[in-house]
């Protein structure tokens, strides 16, 4: 491929509006350009990296025995009804209607649609398992997008489903997309560290992330010592160790406390530690009801593990008067003779063996002292809402570190999520009777993923792909010269090593622009990042050579014409 | 692949809404699965055949110097206003709001997109010409789907755009397309008619559509006797030849006609031939002009032809009403003193040499005699507006036949359509001058092509796939039996040949299902139709042997397991 006819060359200059190293170069670099915030044209090179990426997927799925097909783009929003997905999605769908009145969503994620076709057929135990799966557009009415290819409202996702029996078939499936992702993943250079998460609005009971770590990625986890505990900060969970579980209960005690709003005013006041203190925060959920969790003074409440312990899907904080309509105050907040029908108290389980606590006493200075549970108060809900904090022990053991990451992909567990909602989503089992399937679907973002490879790819002059998904494998630059016969000879010479080489299978870039100076291709080819830089001039045409350079080493050589396809199959083998 | 564990098995019975074979055939076959009316999911076996598809457009395309990116499904609302096709495109538009009020298109086809990526970069006159294409889901509101994947709502379309510097460059590449396109249809196994066609609703001046001959197709065109000109009926020309261009010119008379209102009633009362009488039909243009289309008795007006000459969008018969009002009369409405600030009459341009015709008077059984074009009326537009009819000559010469097709591709100049209507649509020049580039722009949609391979690729059983499409090479069966060592016996041979011909790169489709008979079997592998079928049996295992079954012969023969890879790969080359 001449450089001179390729569409959509190199630009130099800052691109507005992001940071992220990976929009910067790839947009300057020629792969994508941007239509409208969060929607991205991918320009020829840019595509070829993306189908390359796809390709490695769609090898590694199809080994893993998946099979592809398609969907419709357009779902009908009656699936989306059936599971209600309409109301408690986390992303805004997209909606459209059509000339006949017709409904319907533009597909943001395709549970509903692969349940839909499979309802289509009479599927018995024998057809089972099955994973299906699909490479198509999404669209995400994102609030904001941000980062280039890192968050956008329209990108490609290889979406997929699978369809088993029961919990232990589909636990075998799980573990083999697991081992594919991760397989999938360190072809394309990509190190993944995988988070347990929450699934949030795709539902199900357990899911994991794939992330690739990164400071300035969106998705924090903490990590143990050893490694071996990885969760998202939304689910991670620490190690509860007793504190003071043998201490005498003392009688409660009623005092002044004229003290402020935070922990550590009544840590000064009372000269007790924060831990033995009890936090106590007012939330109302969608369905209007005060939620009270408490929590001990030194930890902070883990909102996505509130949710599901009360069950509500949104949370907010309750205002100062809402507190007071509930007889209580702000800062001084307890749930203890606190009393309403509207009010779920949410306890951390931590809380239940701390002895002798001490809390506010729903009035303004006045503190109560040596509280315990059980005794003196209960919760509706006693559980697990404690956000991890760094160095904390995790619960599998070995002290909590904290990570950023970008993540590439993911898998879940849907259970019988989808097929109890919507109808008729059965099998015939053996002993012919009806049953619903167990579901798992697995996704990765095909743009995000090529971001996130330039990130981890690249140094100060622009990007250096990995060989799996380098948009040509050669950059050949043919340089130009002054006298017109040198300018003759170095062209001829390229196009008989581009020829010999597409002849030879090797996808080469050759850089033919006559007016372009050495300095600006070097740079334009830094910038692009194919692994193999071969560069054809005067000096190197009198040793019957060509100058050999790999975009991620310092150093070039000279290698015999007469040599380079073999080299060249050699490097990249 | 195993078929038991194959999502989107064969089923029986009509495929109720639809005639089209291929409709009956894809669905039955476990290739296709309607979602809603119009919209398809491609199963897993269906979008093997898809794919297979993509890749010899995407090959041709490329071989042809194409490049292959991606732009955004969603397109800016206001790309379509600036070349004004919210209101005039042929097809309705699908359009969607983002939840920051941004209005968007669903693509139903891309030049609008395409322009306004290559305007964002400074495209000079060395980049061009270049041709860049994608394969991408469009969208179309049709109020009528109909025939399976003939005519649907949501379909993949390879949509091409090429820029140049001017016509001349262009039409090189416009004839490299035409080549291309016969190329990839010739790869699918589709015989192709070149059909000249209206450009529609695309904007430019000339195309040609690609027709596959099919007695039930969408398309009607007429084609010569030696085949030299073939164009659809909507731009089909006649020679004209001059029938009494010498006769003497006499004066006009105004005669009684107690009449009724057709042709042939004229010719009964007058005595004379119907190409000597005028037929004028009044239109109502989107403007409320009045369009008086005036012909030759015995031919009619061709509203497309009529559109073009009077510059019109829409075009509606007038009501009696309406042409009372305009001073005339149904049945007798003459261009001979018919004045009106808002009447256009248009002519055929075979009346111009016509002598003596005879028409209406624009009064009730009232006719006039003997009128001549220039002497008693002239028109404000002079054209061909005549509808062709099978047995006219051709504008090249040879008799004109009539034929129905199915349109699989279509090639378009564009010209300057859009480039002028788009804001900084331009190259820089050698001359340092920027001016528009000149375009064409190139489709084939793959699910119809899909579609109409079926149409001209099956027998009353199934199926006949080409092998360049073919979903799966071979279709190997084990068959089952009573015996159980039997059945061991026949899989343990059919699994070492289904991995043999695995390994050796060929694609097999294996029916293990052991409680099909083999009649079901062989059913479903007719009805899927892949080229070559085998058969293994305790029959066939004594001889060492596997029966060799041709999907399009009509008998079999039994093959040496040792001689069956060599014989494969000879039968695919």
């Amino acid at each position: 491929m001449k450089y001179s006819k390729l569409f959509g060359k190199t630009t130099y200059g800052e691109q507005k509006g992001s940071e992220m190293i990976s929009h910067q170069f790839l947009t300057r670099g020629g792969f994508i350009k941007e239509s409208v915030a969060g929607r991205y044209f991918f320009l020829p090179l840019g595509w070829r990296v993306h189908e390359k990426i796809k390709a490695i997927i769609k090898d590694e799925m199809d080994k893993a025995g998946a099979q592809e097909m398609i969907s419709p783009v357009l779902h009908p929003l009656e699936l989306w009804q059936e599971t209600n997905r309409t109301n408690t999605t986390g992303f805004e769908l997209m909606k459209v209607t059509d000339r006949r009145g017709g409904e319907f969503a533009l597909g943001g994620t395709a549970e509903e649609m692969f349940v839909d076709v499979v309802r289509k057929f009479q599927v018995s135990y024998k057809d089972l398992p099955f994973n299906i799966y699909q490479f198509s557009t999404k669209f995400r009415d994102e609030l904001r997008a941000r980062g280039g290819l890192l968050r956008v409202r329209e990108f490609v996702m290889k979406d997929a489903y699978s369809f088993s029996r029961d919990e232990e078939e589909f636990k075998i499936e799980y573990q083999k997309m697991w081992q594919t992702y991760t397989d999938i993943f360190e072809r394309l250079g990509l190190q993944t560290m995988v988070v347990e998460s929450d699934n949030g609005y795709i539902g199900g009971e357990y899911c994991h992330e794939f992330q690739v770590e990164h400071p300035d990625g969106e998705g924090k986890f903490f990590v143990s010592e050893d490694g071996s505990y990885v969760a998202h900060e939304e689910v991670a969970i620490m190690k509860k160790v007793s504190m003071n579980e043998s201490e005498e209960e003392k009688p409660v005690e009623e005092v002044d406390a004229p003290r402020g709003n935070t922990i550590e005013d009544g840590v000064k006041l009372h000269g007790l530690p924060a831990w033995q203190q009890m936090k106590s925060v007012m939330y109302i959920d969608e369905q209007g009801r005060y939620i009270l969790a408490v929590i001990r003074g030194d930890w902070g409440v883990n909102e996505m593990k509130l949710r599901h312990q009360s069950g509500s899907i949104e949370l907010r904080p309750a205002t100062e008067e809402e507190i007071v309509v509930l007889g209580s105050t702000a800062g001084f907040i307890s749930p203890v003779n606190l009393k309403n029908e509207k009010l779920l108290i949410v306890a951390d389980d931590s809380l239940v063996d701390i002895k002798n606590m001490y809390t506010g006493a729903n009035a303004v200075n006045r503190d109560l002292l040596n509280v315990n549970y059980g005794r003196d108060w209960q919760a509706g809900v006693v559980g697990d809402i404690a956000q991890a904090v760094v160095g904390a022990e995790g619960v599998r053991g070995g002290k909590l570190a904290e990570k950023q990451g970008i993540e590439v992909g993911n898998i879940f567990q849907l259970g019988y999520h989808y097929t109890k909602l919507m109808k008729d989503a059965v099998y015939t089992d053996v002993d012919g009777q009806t049953k619903p399937y167990y579901m798992g679907c697995y996704g990765i973002g095909l743009g995000r993923t090529m971001a996130t490879i330039v990130e981890k790819f690249h140094d100060d002059k622009g990007i250096v792909w990995p060989k799996s998904v380098a948009p040509y494998q050669v950059h050949l630059i043919s340089l130009s010269s002054k006298d017109p016969a040198v300018v003759e000879k170095n062209n001829a010479a390229a196009q008989s090593l581009h020829d010999e080489l597409e002849a030879a299978g090797v996808e080469v870039l050759w850089d033919d622009r006559a007016e372009f100076s050495a300095g600006a291709k070097f740079a334009d080819a830094d910038l692009i990042g194919i692994p193999l830089r071969l560069v054809i001039s005067e000096k190197t045409l009198k040793e019957n050579s060509v100058e050999w350079k790999e975009r991620s080493a310092e150093n070039s050589q000279l290698v015999l014409l007469s040599e380079i396809v073999t080299s060249i199959k050699k490097f990249l083998e």
